[in-house]
């Protein structure tokens, strides 16, 4: 017993600290209880009850469903909500009315046939990229809202009344979870979008740097040091693991409204592509990194030979990188790129010169021939590793400066 | 217009290529149609409506929301709302009793707290990873049916009569739910991983060989081979990106019972280890695939002088993870991969001495020095990268194994 008690004083601390973490978790779960005592006022005041009647319910259940975390899956859910009841409604009404023309004996076989139809093609549908992407959850709401409105027309008289009552309630769930979910501490998916990529790209940028460092460092750095060293290095993995929530995100980003830095057009697609070269760069590192824990270690004179080209070059992409980030941060394209992409191409050839007399010098030593040749292979991975990066660096920020130029063009 | 007529049609033809490729989509939509149908049974026929009443329309919805496509995603949506509509009922009722105990004034304060204490609570919850993971959906229900309950029983007389109509209902509709999915063309989620994986695992290993072989291939094979090849090259992309659907997957896979090779407590968890080793294996094909495509090429005595070994070290990481791929399809210990990991670890050897002898004879021969060392280092990337491979493939071998015993307990 005292076991499970640990356990669940766990779970709760758990809980706690995500919720410090990240205090807007906090305040989502706030945002929705007030959307849902707001929303159950319509229950207890006999004034606004007797408006819409024994329906209240319904605008409940929209509330509950319909808010989400971020405004832009508010939005969706909402719109698709709203226009899937819509036309739901109307249709079944549509086929109502032809099936109650064919007589008693005929309508339960037309409403069973119109609902075994339109809910299968519906849900097949769903397997449709475009519309699994846009509208997946307005096609559920199709189905439901259709099935609903024919099957009850069979027994329900005012099926009209009915329709306009549940249609309003939904119309005021949604508006309210619109309006708080914007208003009350609203969370833009596209504003975490942003910062995640600029995070990511700043990670990335930091194991980059930290890769080179460790390779060409002592090794007799002091244990504390190599552990910061070490998260560093494994930064560039959420960059590689974060393609599915950027996806979501983007997707719902599409949804919202003009808000802070961002217009309604936002190129939301430029930072999937620039997220994209991103995660390229990131196989670089990870490719980079098993070098760094491969057994056989090149000698200490090769390392000071090419130590210096090769630093310079990763600490020239990183500066590449990072001044990326802040573009994407502030939305205007930095002179500085042209300059620091030359600078970066500078010191790559650099590296390339410095290989070549490596080469050279290790001929004409001799000693210990197989040794350091195998050594110096090793080196040249690394090295060449590093130009692979570079190739995909320019890309990023040819990407970037695209993405620039229609900020730049939203703006104007 | 026609050129709107025309994106209808495209969209259509699309839609139905779509399900041509896998038939199970287009049996999917009808198994919801006629789910649908069953269900609305119970609306047309007087003796089945009497005994449930107008809430028979809580079936029909929670047919629509609950069906889903794979056998685990359906199971774990029917499971979450049965156990979350029956703990919101009866904490529903609860809070009711003890509101209506203290007076016609507090009732809707004390009801109103209440909703909005367990609505913030719960949708808080929904972020802690293990809830997110497994009871998602459910917190979903419960603070629907707790807040429905509590609401309406503000106005509604039978309260428990309401709920427990109401339960029927869910129970009857999530019923028929499982039995549909389950008899009528079950798409298993396990099954899909399960073959997923092995058809990565396959491609990864094509992706390999056709790297290599495309690497020491004479340039002038001709175009049609080349397009097959890329294709090929391109597989292993699908291996990078797969990790979102395999997450889910293995998550639904938990909840189905035991179906066909797979028992109840299947190790779904090593599947994902599996598949994260792959995905290590395939980040480095991604690094061979930019030396194949970068711009300087060795010559071609370095190529002759290599390639044997560097393609046998390749076939024989493509047999070993095709191997694993058979082993994981029929689930039991191949005793031939400890000889293939033998063989392989021999050829790595090989490619070792020849890269040593390579550099002597290079050393020896000491014209155009800068170039061919320059080229060397070239070659040498390609061999390196491929014995970062090895210790993946090994890693994954060491999986397998352990997966294979696991099965192999389970199995016994």
């Amino acid at each position: 017993f005292v076991d499970f008690t640990l356990k669940i004083c766990n779970f709760f601390k758990k809980a706690w600290k995500i919720g410090v973490d990240d205090p807007r978790k906090f305040a989502h779960g706030l945002r929705v209880g007030v959307a849902l005592c707001v929303v159950s006022l319509f229950y207890y005041m006999r004034p606004l009850y007797n408006g819409v009647g024994g329906n209240a319910i319904w605008a409940v259940m929209t509330v509950v469903v319909v808010f989400e975390y971020t405004v832009g899956a508010t939005l969706y859910k909402s719109l698709n909500r709203i226009c899937a009841t819509c036309l739901a409604g109307f249709l079944a009404i549509g086929v109502h009315w032809v099936a109650s023309q064919s007589g008693t004996k005929f309508e339960p076989f037309i409403l069973g046939a119109s609902v075994f139809l339109l809910a299968s093609a519906a849900t097949f549908s769903r397997f449709i990229p475009v519309v699994k992407a846009r509208f997946d959850y307005g096609v559920t709401i199709f189905i439901l809202t259709f099935s609903l409105v024919s099957v009850s027309g069979y027994r329900v008289e005012k099926l009209l009344d009915l329709a306009h009552q549940r249609l309003a309630t939904i119309i005021i769930g949604t508006a309210l979870c619109m309006v708080t979910a914007m208003v009350v501490y609203p969370i833009w998916a596209g504003e975490e979008l942003h910062f995640l990529i600029i995070r990511n790209m700043e990670k990335v940028s930091d194991s980059l740097d930290g890769c080179v460092a460790d390779y060409f460092k002592d090794d007799e750095a002091n244990p504390n040091n190599d552990e910061a060293c070490s998260k560093n290095l494994e930064a560039y993995k959420s960059a590689l693991n974060s393609k599915g929530s950027e996806d979501a995100m983007a997707n719902f980003a599409r949804w919202e409204p003009a808000h802070g830095l961002f217009t309604f057009n936002h190129p939301w697609k430029q930072y999937l592509k620039v997220s994209a070269a991103l995660r390229n760069c990131a196989y670089c590192i990870e490719a980079l990194n098993s070098c760094l824990y491969s057994e056989n270690k090149s000698p200490d004179f090769v390392k000071i030979h090419l130590g210096d080209s090769c630093s310079s070059v990763s600490s020239h992409s990183c500066e590449i990188i990072k001044e990326l980030a802040q573009t994407i941060k502030t939305m205007t394209r930095s002179s500085q790129i042209d300059m620091s992409v030359m600078k970066l191409n500078d010191s790559v050839q650099l590296l390339h010169e410095n290989l070549k007399s490596l080469s050279t010098s290790l001929i004409q030593e001799e000693v210990p021939q197989s040794k350091t040749n195998e050594n110096a292979h090793k080196e040249s991975v690394l090295t060449v590793s590093l130009m692979d990066v570079i190739p995909l660096v320019s890309f990023a920020s040819l990407l970037i400066e695209i993405a620039g130029r229609v900020e730049g063009l939203v703006e104007a």
